[in-house]
């Protein structure tokens, strides 16, 4: 059981539910989905739904399919995200789009949802599948106040983890909520493990915006800075710009206008020096703490200490 | 009752329901998709979701959001379809990629599919969101299928009979089967309202394709031989190439080569002589014939009657 939930075994669980599963006489889309879904990433929403199995008690090999589910739903958003960003890579691969084309793109993703959803209401009871499509929902919305709050200096923390809280800790919290209910937790249990993915989901991001601006190009998959080459505003970047210093906040409404290449390193250098990263850590740090403390409810199941390891590892570089 | 499904009317009803049930906080959003809704359409779906209840002697009033539902699902693909053909008109008003960007177009549509599915699972009973989410998986993959077939002159008709009854009549089909589902028609009932609407589908895709090139672009709302243009094979021309005549085969070829405007009159007006309006008009007629015949489980519904006349429309001109 404990081999089932760690990584490599998980990976090529996931993919092998997809291969076997995965059926549309579309080469072009069964391709673009493969492609996205073979360039990695860390499978930690399937985790959450296996992990939320075992808490309660279950066998978390009967939740494989829901937890292949969950990382596919995170998949279509990607393949969309390619046309959405005009990014040119994507954990280190070409974009779909950049592959296949926007038109491509588009349809694999929407193939990708429609194919998930016809399966989830067939195989899966209330509330499932409407968690399921809230969830999607939660994810457009966040991804839209994203994009209207690009350049916008003005955005605070809360805005900003309101944001999160939608585009990705909203598929975290459901990923292990519905694990939960799939293994008849109580509603106690299952809030707990909801709570969990919620609060893990939002430290989760956190760390990734740090990353994107303190992490090697080569280990990231995509160019170093990217978020600040898109206009995104970031904690880093909100935390350093709290001491109201004009002439730093005027430093980064001239590179974002110019959408220059030249003072990017000056750009995170200054972030750096005024705290940006070590503060975003302790917010990392606290989110954390509160996804585990949000487990209280579930006692001594050998899963929570592993629940545990999982938020730790966030805040251990 | 009559009024309630009849045009201008069930065009209020539909707008109104979006209106004042269609909630995100993003102004964005909301745009896009009122601004696709409000521009027009016959509503064609809705109208066999309404006429199929009718069908079973059911107040249709009662089935105005499900009805509702199956024109969203049609403007949230129009929204892609935007992004997907790089088109600058539709409906006579720009593209929602042209206004918005394909950012906002792609998540527009994605969270418009989303919001539907959240209030579907939440609203309607099994086999309700199965069949939405199939339907939407096969518009998908006939998309796909026409992507792929762009340009290829050897697209037999069956072929194309094959990716019209995905991406177009399998929605037709599920508008007029989930509203006889949810009014408790007999399996036989649902039935026969459900291949209605398949043949119906194809016979309103094929006029559509005929429309294309034989129309005024205002009347279109889109430039004359715009799926010649895009290099797409439908009937008119499959069935003008059937005479075998390897001059024309090497006029459109060339022209589908170059993506050239200057003889696109050329190439309608040969379809034409050889017989390809024609011809398509017969199988139009074909397809609706169809149509009413598989209502003959109907015996003597008022509403059968309707669903001939909405049949008829499309082959009197």
């Amino acid at each position: 059981m404990i081999a089932k939930t760690s990584g490599p075994d998980l990976l090529a669980m996931v993919e092998n539910f997809f291969r076997t599963s995965f059926s549309t006489d579309n080469p072009l889309i069964t391709e673009a989905v493969s492609r996205m879904l073979a360039a990695g990433g860390k499978r930690l929403r399937p985790r959450l739904t296996l992990l939320a199995a075992e808490a309660n008690g279950a066998n978390a090999a009967d939740q494989l399919p829901l937890a292949a589910y969950m990382e596919l739903i995170h998949v279509a958003t990607l393949i969309h995200d390619d046309v959405v960003d005009h990014a040119a890579t994507r954990r280190g691969i070409n974009a779909t789009a950049v592959d296949y084309g926007n038109r491509v793109s588009v349809l694999a993703g929407d193939y990708l949802f429609a194919w998930i959803f016809k399966n989830v209401t067939a195989q899966y009871p209330a509330p499932i599948p409407h968690i399921l499509s809230a969830t999607l929902a939660d994810i457009c919305d966040g991804e839209v106040m994203q994009l209207r709050s690009l350049g916008n200096l003005q955005l605070s923390l809360n805005e900003y983890v309101e944001v999160v809280m939608k585009k990705t800790a909203s598929l975290f919290a459901a990923s292990a909520e519905c694990g939960a209910i799939m293994t008849a937790g109580s509603p106690l249990r299952v809030n707990a493990l909801r709570n969990f993915g919620l609060y893990y989901g939002i430290a989760f991001q956190m760390k990734d915006d740090l990353l994107d601006m303190t992490a090697q190009a080569e280990a990231l998959g995509k160019p170093v800075g990217n978020d600040l080459r898109e206009r995104k505003v970031t904690i880093p970047l909100i935390l350093s710009l709290e001491d109201g210093d004009a002439q730093f906040r005027e430093q980064v409404t001239r590179f974002y206008g110019t959408q220059g290449e030249d003072n990017i390193d000056g750009i995170i250098g200054e972030i750096s020096r005024r705290g940006g990263f070590d503060r975003t850590r302790e917010h990392i740090a606290r989110y954390c703490q509160r996804a585990k403390m949000s487990l209280a409810p579930l006692g001594k199941a050998r899963a929570r200490a592993r629940l545990h390891h999982l938020a730790d590892t966030l805040t251990n570089e």
